[in-house]
């Protein structure tokens, strides 16, 4: 081995001790010029790039030609949505999809062609781009007149590619898909049944007084489907059985087994196979995420005991310190570890460090980071000991509690006796006296507490800085309020101006004082039990909430070209829902969570049969998608979670002490299985472009 | 010992094993005249005229004057329903309590005096009926003008007292109240911080168009309070938040923090929670019941071991075969378990029996009852056993599927070819021909089927026994059709009359013939394991369901009692809505499964706050019962047992041939843990009454 080779098994060794830190993957190119590569790819700002590319090209959308991003929704009342001329967007897009061509090339060289054959994600980022340069050249020929645009569909793809997360997950809903469709095929034949039941119980008889009720709900056979589909969501719940109801009593059996059958046992019967599916599903991907960080160490102690410092006479192999300390100043790291491996690696007693240490070397890096808060200031004068003690006591902190208590109360006595009055006859002034008085309350204590425990040690708390944060924002808008109006008096009435006038604001603000009593939570067993499951939930969530977003935007673009401009006011008879139905469109362009609630309200309009048969596809498939399947995936993973966190409970002592950074690896560290050597070693063997000398 | 002593001792025996077989506890008294009472009091006779005065008692509510058992429930068609004259449903009611008084009487001197005061449950029984009594005499000397009857509430105490499954689950869904109310208080944190948020945000603008909004919605407290807890339940989700919305898309972000947090975390949380708890509650029940089971044997056995014709130089306690013959022959049970028991007694090789041995005999009772059809009859002509091969094959049943496919597509075709036309140009000859030629193939199935079978094989299969009654039903039905209405003709048109005319009758039993196809889920695989879990389900289901019925009953009574005249129809106006609330109220009067879907019909006249405070009230606390916590049960009760099946689909072979009565016993064999001697023993030596003499 020469001392260029020296160079590259270092390099190596970096690269895979990142690899190692990031959770990555090893099996990449390992020659000089491709780890400069791979190192420059996963620099922070390359990530950086493409992160920002991603989020600009699915940003287009607010933007682009039949969007409407303006304040109110209302067609009646909106000025005309910002019309970009044509070729704006289409460059930007142009410059976006010229960085994923480069990502998509640098990723496939990186694989090696071998593997790139057998990477189904990197030949579908491809081909998108393919289809999506095609759209876009036919795009500007037609000078953006066009109406159908894949490329919009296709831009949710270059998200969900570029998180491991994301495809991990997907992999595992896909795996469910199966016992999925089991059951869905069954509420499909419930479905149909009952259907077929209605008709002949609703469809067929002359009285005038059930005929209502039969044009209405079961006229044919998709009128009757619709309206049970509805009812299975229990959208119409009430509505569609009461007439039948009012009839006879007797009819009701149908309803009450239709409800029992598919909303009791079936749609719940989802629910636990999603659950059953997804036991084990977070610690199954922890414990992969732990074999490729052993795997990346492991890798770096092959390369590095191939140097030749190594005496090439020792039975096992083993690494020299100099070296790991060499490769570890280059390896880019949490400083706080790194330090941490360095003073360990001083104290070692020999200067060559077999596998097992080597290992135990960089346990550290699963270590929780255990968090001191900067010690109180030490004060010479009694008189500041004293204070020091009286305002850095607990007690003084609940009394803050206290007082914003009775700020929510006071709040609270002033709503509920201005909502009888016309909003002419209102005074403001006792609400602005409330305001000034606990504002100075907020700056006094943050005052105090910051003189007992000195600035450091009072920001080290996150309960502090959102206290403090808030102090300070209300005091800015106080001081402005006061600037504008003048101080309160009697009959003193701030003017209202805008979505929120200053005014308004001061009083939000305050209400965000509540929030304080969030703090007590964790003093009471059970409810610091529901709220960490409900913290660790949202970390576990990301990719879901990923996956949520790329199905949101899909069904998103496709409702905004299926209905643009497809309903319009007509007349004032049904102005109020097809003005609804409009805005709802519009609401479409705008890719959010509202989606989620917006589902409920298309089953609604579902029900009163205003919408073509194209669009009654287009929402069931979305009320599948989003209401039954996702929110089922959610509870199946509450459920995990709950469930592990109070078994956990059980075991252990509370550790309320010292403020852990709890990661998903750490809840799982005591049920996690270390890999065997030789797993390690016959997974680096089928490396395809390390070739170990052995 | 004496020979009056043997005769005790055989009939504590006796006692014991029959405790043992109904899982029953064995501490009671245990001297002649008790064990001739106790076998008295649980025989089948007494048993069933106890649970037909709960029946009776329940069911008085049909009858009695508030309430409205007519046909339809509009009132302004409905007749005045029947008013039962003073005296008559209270002198039943006195019947039912003198059963009671009885009953409770026998339980409390069965127990003895010690176990008595130590026993909750009879106490409240005995409380219960003195309380009945008390307001029972008061009615009858007011001459029953008087309105609040406490002891209708009180009634569905008579049925849970009586059933030792509903104790238990009662006691398991008490211990997860503690959990449950602390998510219920996050909830109610939750809904009055977004309440005054609310308020703060809508109450206070001047625009006039939003103030549509905040007269609605948000107009003082107790509506916000009532708006954001319908919200909650998702009854009025998209038209509380489109006026805002409309107003300013900003607004959306209130709901949707509303909705993720409450809906999404908090909710499924109280899901989480309970299946938490639930967790294992199926195998800890099924877990005592076997403990109960074997600690009666045991004490059989104990007893036994005492008798005179032991030999007493025995090491260990021993029984004879003979005493053993003579105990059987007196025990009530499945006739198919004990000549089991006898015939492995009679090819026993010692006549004397260990008490391991002993306990093997009994064994016999958790066995499963494999169900073995009868031969199929042997036909001695060449012709007669080639039909019988033909119609005996699964295909001739394949064929038979296929025709029902076939009867169901034709009513399809026809139900869609009339859904268009007016009633008075629809033809029924299409489909009284369809129906006249599908009856006679159904009958030439069955024939042809008992012919090959022979009737007892036929009808040892429960598919075929389904089959043969519907066939019979329609050919009944349908004779007397033609009797009615003469045979189809072009033009033929049978008259309407009542619910379902003859003619719909037909139609109606037609569509069963569907539910042959359920009969082809269990060859499919995923299928299959779905509908055995739901069938176990409803096994498992009982306890909670008799609960439900206690909560619905006593819900009932109490809305009849509050709300009973309280709204009557006011002009036209609000006329729809005011009858069907009047409707509804009746509705309350009839104790069925309505109710569950009739909470969202509340929630929903609640949130058009048509109703007062107190009803609020009363809805809110029906909600929260119904429909969260019973559902969230039923969600937990369905994880347990899906995820218990699931994960024994995996350990071993499928058993299709044979066909098991599965109970729930059975479905946990393979986890349960057989009681140990010394626990036995310790139990035994506890009994209060039986003082065994070592």
């Amino acid at each position: 081995a020469t001392g260029a080779d020296n160079d590259l098994y270092i390099n190596q060794a970096v690269v895979f001790i990142e690899d190692a830190i990031q959770y990555r993957s090893i099996n990449h190119r390992v020659d000089s010029k491709s780890l400069w590569l791979y190192r420059w790819y996963y620099s922070r700002i390359c990530q950086w790039i493409l992160g920002l590319t991603i989020t600009i090209i699915l940003a287009l959308a607010f933007i682009e030609t039949p969007s409407s991003l303006t304040v109110t929704s209302d067609v009646r009342y909106r000025l005309p949505a910002w019309d970009p001329p044509c070729g704006l967007t289409e460059s930007i897009e142009l410059l976006c999809f010229f960085v994923f061509m480069v990502d998509v090339s640098v990723k496939s060289y990186l694989v090696g062609w071998e593997e790139f054959w057998k990477n189904k994600w990197l030949m579908a980022y491809i081909l998108t781009l393919i289809v999506s340069l095609t759209d876009w050249i036919v795009s500007l020929s037609f000078f953006c007149t066009e109406t159908v645009r894949i490329r919009r569909i296709l831009r949710p793809f270059f998200l969900l590619q570029n998180s491991s997360m994301m495809k991990k997950t997907l992999k595992s809903i896909n795996s469910t898909l199966p016992e999925m469709a089991s059951v869905v095929l069954l509420l499909a034949v419930h479905l149909s049944l009952f259907t077929m039941f209605a008709m002949l119980l609703f469809a067929r008889t002359k009285d005038g007084q059930q005929d209502n009720e039969r044009v209405r709900y079961f006229r044919n056979l998709p009128d009757s489907l619709t309206s049970l589909l509805v009812l299975l969501t229990t959208a119409n719940n009430p509505d569609v059985m009461i007439p039948a109801y009012s009839m006879n009593r007797a009819y009701s059996i149908f309803f009450i087994l239709f409800t029992v059958l598919g909303n009791l046992f079936l749609m719940n019967l989802l629910t636990a196979i999603i659950y059953n599916q997804f036991r084990g599903y977070l610690l199954k991907s922890v414990q992969s995420s732990l074999f490729r960080r052993r795997l990346g160490i492991r890798a770096a102690f092959e390369v590095l005991s191939s140097l030749k410092e190594t005496p090439a006479n020792a039975e096992q192999s083993c690494v020299s310190v100099g070296a790991l300390l060499q490769v570890l100043q280059k390896v880019e790291m949490d400083s706080h570890c790194k330090q941490a491996i360095m003073r360990s690696l001083k104290i070692c007693s020999s200067d060559q460090l077999l596998a097992a240490q080597f290992q135990k070397l960089f346990e550290e890096l699963d270590k929780d980071a255990i968090k001191q808060h900067p010690p109180s200031p030490e004060y010479q004068s009694h008189f500041m000991q004293k204070m020091q003690f009286a305002f850095g006591h607990p007690y003084f902190g609940y009394l803050g509690n206290v007082v914003a208590l009775a700020n929510i109360v006071s709040i609270c006595v002033v709503l509920v006796m201005d909502a009888d009055k016309q909003p002419s006859e209102r005074d403001d002034f006792f609400l602005g006296a409330i305001n000034c008085f606990f504002i100075l309350y907020y700056l006094l204590e943050m005052l105090l507490k910051i003189l007992a425990m000195g600035l450091k040690r009072y920001l080290s708390y996150p309960s502090n800085r959102f206290d403090g944060l808030l102090t300070a924002i209300l005091l800015v808008l106080e001081i402005a309020t006061f600037a504008e109006y003048g101080f309160p008096h009697p009959g003193w009435r701030p003017e209202f101006m805008g979505l929120l006038s200053l005014w308004d604001m001061v009083r939000l603000v305050n209400m965000l004082i509540v929030f304080r009593f969030l703090r007590i939570i964790p003093n009471m067993k059970f409810m610091a039990l529901v709220v960490t499951t409900l913290l660790d939930l949202v970390k576990n969530l990301r990719a879901f909430a990923g996956i949520l977003v790329v199905v949101f935007y899909a069904f998103a673009i496709t409702g905004v070209m299926l209905f643009k401009g497809a309903v319009v006011p007509i007349g004032n008879i049904r102005k109020v829902v097809v003005l609804s139905f409009k805005e709802k469109c519009d609401f479409m362009s705008s890719v959010t969570f509202r989606l989620r609630l917006f589902a409920a309200y298309f089953i609604y309009l579902l029900s009163v049969n205003l919408i073509c048969r194209w669009a009654k596809i287009y929402f069931v498939a979305w009320w599948l998608i989003s209401s039954v399947i996702w929110v089922n995936l959610f509870v199946a993973l509450l459920l995990e979670n709950f469930i592990h966190k109070w078994d956990r409970r059980c075991h252990r002592a509370s550790l309320s002490d010292i403020e852990y950074q709890r990661t998903v690896e750490l809840m799982f560290r005591d049920v996690l299985e270390e890999p065997t050597e030789e797993e390690l070693m016959e997974k680096l063997h089928q490396h395809p472009h390390l070739h170990l000398c052995r």
